[in-house]
């Protein structure tokens, strides 16, 4: 379980191309499954990230396994409880 | 097949609601199934309009069949051609 957790990938706002190095990084080390997880407008990125992967750097390599979406609650001082949307994406190795 | 065709929502820069909206209608019309379609950083768009359908407008009647994501390539005069993330989010009635 504990291998799993290091196998998830927040995308923020940094550059798609940073997301996409951690995950082959990640996948050339132990990891056989890699978790995209991103919240609001970082969603499409996330997208970016996997079909960046999947076309390119990882070709015939990795699949893309499941992909969920969901909605997280945020607690904000500022702004009081509010909603976002949040996609889920797991990547496995072939 | 025709009948499929009409239930596709292309989502742009509308507003979210516009979008949740024409789902709504479709659905109280003879639609059984919606398919959701974005392109880059409409994607995250079209996870809010499904996610606010399902736990909001349609609660209990809807359920999100499934959800694709591809590249697609965009012919551009001014950029030559280029690539674009994709989604496809397809919601059946219960």
């Amino acid at each position: 379980m504990s291998e799993e957790k290091d196998n998830v990938i927040f995308i923020g706002r940094k550059d798609t191309m940073n997301y996409v190095m951690a995950c082959i990084t990640l996948f050339q080390g132990d990891a056989t499954e890699v978790i995209l997880k991103a919240r609001g407008r970082s969603i499409s990125r996330a997208v970016d990230v996997s079909e960046i992967l999947k076309n390119r750097f990882m070709k015939d390599q990795i699949a893309i396994d499941k992909i969920d979406i969901s909605t997280e609650t945020i607690e904000s001082r500022d702004r009081g409880n509010f909603s976002v949307s949040a996609i889920e994406i797991t990547i496995k190795k072939k």
